[in-house]
């Protein structure tokens, strides 16, 4: 590897993660869907952090997230991302870099003075039910504002895999962002990865991420209940096959059930590594990506990637928070994975 | 109780503490002396927290933390401390209130645009080493402004007790409005509490704090260290009996050993509650205080009180961050101690 390359380049939206424990009750009182993601106004979002229990502050950001578990794992990442010039920008900007993430050239935006205006550094207000499952406010506050200008073509080119999140296919001028990051990565011979984020985010754009899988994307993330969506199937089984068909790779979480990659030379089911107690399934999908594409990026078979995958979203499961707190690299080497 | 009164009023520095681990090795680079809390300017602050892991943000603060916890149990709590107009300060704002506490009349600072300039809300930067001991870098920011004119003395003299923090003798200002708030406090026929925070805190004020024993201070709260360092003894018994003769009350912990109890009646040595696993042990005696003062506050006797501080004190160690997660009127309940 050349010390100009990257393993890795995420691009996602920027967020400081808000955490606070909720009963099923209070899910229902602020009228979320358990399990889900919803993008909410400022308004919308200072009226649920209000009726908020106590919380715990930790950057967030779904591809960051795999960002820094690909990092953790020791490899080369670099994260595109906006954050704004405020008290949580800088602690997402030190949290990624003391994980050892290269920021692309990105730069921080100016908060506005105008408290109606909508420049701060995006947040997620994460609701963790006793179960360990969360729901999710998110409100993207500066994040939303990342538009083609602010891809930096060469950073992008210098990947690996270049790594998206759904998410962005919400904003329309992210997602022509990431059309011509997907362009720059093709034409670098780089592989695309695509995660599909978020069942209703996958109901939102269900036909274009069918036509994304037609020579845009390279690499799948789904769970079970997107991948199902965005196949239209009743089963998972048949949301496989017709990710088979479609002759791209494609890696599947299945939660407790481990997880399907489907390749080339058929589809393999891993069995998910043991957690003595589900704590926050926050970053799950996002930590199973980064195994997942540390192994490919390595030499490693699609087995071996999801197992490296099932063992990132095994760690960040089993605490507060969505990035790795223990040494997966060398947890990965432990269980032989590397 | 009438509505107009509170069980507790605590004033203290209001702070967002900034968990990292950290091993023994980082402490040492960063010349810090482990277990200890030492009080650092903005540049300085800066260099630490650039050097800094990867960090979770929660609000802390060592009275605010003891506020919660008296909340959590029951009780009714005023707080009076000073933040910014800024994010941390609304995290701050948001978790104290969130957790049941009634915020004193001290208004937010506006923080000034200069970035030179101090006026941002406090942050308290917490190593946490393997064995879950915490040490500490404050950076005290506009914390360091409270001074007699934010005293809201109507406020004050509604507490049955005055819970002081021992940090705030480390600032002029501060103690001047800690002397008027006992004043205040005695004259409306409250007790006044005192935890002595700190073994280095003790030794910068240490006859200050001894003068505080005849009169001033009727409750007092100390760990092994700083009530040995306190009474210039030997020995924490002969620390304890050098406490007795003092005539106040004082509640004197000793981690894993449990505490003791200083009475008119006597001592009383009361075991620790069994913690499977210390995570983290900030907060550990702002919520031995918390238990304790909800005690006395509920007419319990000094073996209760001691015992209701160990139950608050094992739950705030066996997860990270300095204030309860569990419902601590559940387990008070059950321990048969409420």
């Amino acid at each position: 590897m050349s010390p100009a390359s990257f393993d890795v380049v995420a691009i996602g939206s920027a967020l400081v993660d808000v955490l606070a424990d909720a009963t099923i009750e209070d899910l229902a009182r602020f009228e979320m869907v358990k399990g889900s993601m919803t993008l909410v106004d400022l308004a919308r979002a200072a009226t649920l952090y209000e009726a908020m229990g106590p919380a715990i502050e930790v950057s967030g950001g779904s591809a960051a997230n795999t960002a820094v578990g690909v990092a953790a794992l020791g490899g080369s990442v670099g994260y595109v991302g906006k954050v704004a010039a405020d008290e949580l920008g800088e602690v997402f900007l030190h949290d990624i870099t003391a994980a050892g993430v290269v920021l692309g050239p990105t730069g921080r935006v100016e908060p506005s003075l105008d408290p109606a205006d909508d420049r701060a550094t995006g947040r997620c207000l994460v609701y963790v039910t006793e179960d360990g499952e969360r729901t999710m406010a998110t409100h993207l506050g500066v994040a939303s504002t990342l538009e083609p200008g602010d891809l930096d073509e060469d950073f992008v080119a210098r990947a690996q895999v270049l790594y998206l999140e759904g998410y962005l296919w919400d904003l329309g001028p992210a997602k022509a962002a990431m059309r011509r990051a997907m362009q720059v990565a093709h034409e670098a011979d780089s592989l695309v990865a695509l995660s599909l984020s978020d069942p209703f985010c996958v109901q939102r754009h269900q036909s274009e991420f069918l036509e994304l899988l037609h020579g845009d994307v390279d690499v799948l993330f789904a769970n079970e209940d997107e991948v199902t969506l965005l196949f239209g199937a009743s089963t998972f089984d048949a949301a496989a096959a017709a990710a088979e068909e479609t002759g791209i790779l494609a890696a599947l979480t299945r939660g407790a059930a481990g997880s399907v990659v489907v390749a080339a030379s058929g589809a393999t089911a891993i069995p998910a590594d043991p957690v003595a107690r589900v704590a926050d399934t926050t970053g799950a999908g996002d930590l199973f990506a980064a195994g997942f594409l540390y192994g490919l990026t390595h030499g490693k078979g699609p087995e071996t990637c999801a197992r490296l995958g099932g063992l990132c979203a095994a760690e960040v499961i089993s605490h507060i928070g969505a990035r790795p707190r223990a040494d997966l690299r060398q947890l990965a080497g432990e269980a032989g994975l590397l």
